[in-house]
């Protein structure tokens, strides 16, 4: 019986992917940079089942086997996988167990299909290096790629399959960084991030202009790490969030992920900031606002935050590994 | 004793005016396109004060002598008005009632310059038609050129002093359009107008885009003006809006006048377009919102907001008229 089991920790962009090229590929229209988070993560299992066996192709999350419509993406995934090898179609069962909270707004699609990519492989026993594992995760989600390497990470927008790949930037890094996830439920984030970048890259004027600041912004976020210039990391970041925000008001039609509490979150970091506690946000394709800040200020910034925006949940990260073995 | 009395009334820009290419002039970068609104509007009384006087020239509004630091900018034009046509720099006395509330979020400055260009005209006696009267208004604040017409008016930015002026587009529209001027209460609305457009032009590289979709912007408002198309009107006003508050988060440092309560205003007015009432929102240099309509459902949406925001204020507006003499 062959198994590989794997896990995977979330990555957050701080200079944000907005745009596909290829949706089959999942080739990215810029470039993007993350730093890979300890305290979200996902564990799969990915068994084979013997040719002979009558039992259909199955995949579990969080123990809950999932039903054939929730199940298409991730069976699609792995026969692409297959055939990309020209393997057989086996059948197989996936367990999968998701240690990320939605509600903070973290992609589990990230470590989910990066743990999946390793996992596979090891079933298999193939032979591939890192840059092939961040390629075949790329495949499941886009920001799944720069889940294959821990600390910080670049996502070479590149211009086909073989060159849009992961690159470590700092797997170690030392510096104090550290990221609060505020957690501000909402019933529903409304377009889904595919959908959103999908409807950006379509109609607005501005995209030709994100797509280059995108790729100066790596420049000089890599600047930023390589300086240990925390200043420079959380500006930079946040100046890529709000471009990616701005440019779904420019859309056609416009739409936003942000909410009176987003906007509320963004004024505080500014007041702390101001008061002399160094914090800056990022925010994805949701309402959540993530605070990038030192050790020293974790204890202030989170009483501040649920004293201004009652009793929210955070939770803290900072530094994870890349894609693990498990076996 | 020579005396002019002047009322202008404020205009609410659809098409937004978001930078200067001359401070001095005040010149703008791109076009716009106004909507002058009957509700707001300031009285102007310009008095030529005798040669023999020893009364310094003084300027009161709403019935208070303004300090000299207060008074500054208001002289400063007087005297740049008597230079234009090489009078001397005779005293006078101004009087202004502003019938504007700041709190809602209307630039009294559009109103007030238009009121003051008109009433010193009048005293001075001078032969001037409403396109140098435009260009005067112009001269003491930009959006003031708008208001000297009624209705829809369009400023062309031009390339100089001569041929950046409003032109009427339809002084008396017959299309069924309210303004509601919903008042969001905020201490200081931060950076102002001013400040906050010379850092976009400064330092956001989406800066060109927007000033080529600002002209865009202006010849498609045009057609839907013509079409008495309120839903182009409102979708093209929508969208002009969102790509000025955009930008503010492009400039660096970033900023926005967006609030919470900003947000939750944009949200309801998505909602109630989604139920069937339509209407738009556009949003200017600071929280508030304002919301375009139709009489029909005026009651509704005031109804919608004071349930939603709190019992705030709302104004409603429709087309006001162009600048007129009192006397």
């Amino acid at each position: 019986m062959r198994i590989g089991k794997a896990r995977a920790h979330t990555n957050i962009a701080l200079i944000k992917y907005w745009g596909k090229a290829n949706n089959q590929l999942k080739l990215p229209q810029n470039s993007s940079l993350s730093m890979t988070l300890d305290a979200f993560y996902t564990d799969t299992n990915f068994q084979l089942l013997e040719q002979s066996t009558t039992t259909e192709s199955s995949f579990s999350l969080n123990n809950v086997v999932q039903e054939p419509a929730s199940s298409r993406r991730v069976f699609d995934y792995i026969e692409t996988l297959q055939d990309r090898y020209r393997l057989p179609h086996d059948k197989f069962k996936i367990q999968t167990t998701n240690h990320v909270p939605t509600s903070a707004g973290l992609a589990s699609s990230s470590s989910a299909f990066a743990a999946l990519a390793q996992a596979f492989v090891a079933a298999y026993q193939l032979d591939v290096d890192k840059q092939e594992l961040s390629r075949l995760a790329r495949l499941g989600s886009g920001s799944a790629t720069r889940s294959i390497y821990g600390g910080f990470v670049e996502w070479q927008k590149g211009t086909d399959d073989q060159d849009s790949i992961a690159m470590p930037i700092d797997e170690q890094p030392t510096i104090d960084l550290c990221l609060l996830a505020v957690e501000i439920n909402f019933a529903s984030k409304g377009i889904s991030s595919t959908a959103g970048m999908q409807q950006v890259v379509n109609t607005s004027p501005y995209y030709g202009v994100w797509r280059t600041e995108a790729e100066r912004g790596v420049i000089q976020m890599k600047q930023a790490i390589k300086a240990n210039d925390f200043t420079a990391i959380g500006t930079l970041a946040e100046r890529s969030a709000l471009a990616m925000h701005a440019l779904n008001f420019t859309a056609n039609p416009p739409f936003t992920y942000l909410e009176p509490e987003t906007i509320h979150a963004i004024k505080l970091v500014e007041q702390l900031r101001i008061q002399g506690i160094e914090c800056y946000f990022t925010i994805d394709a949701g309402p959540n606002v993530k605070i990038l800040c030192q050790l020293r200020n974790v204890k202030e910034i989170t009483e501040r935050f649920k004293e201004e925006l009652g009793n929210v949940n955070i939770i803290k990260a900072s530094f994870g590994p890349g894609v693990i073995n498990l076996d």
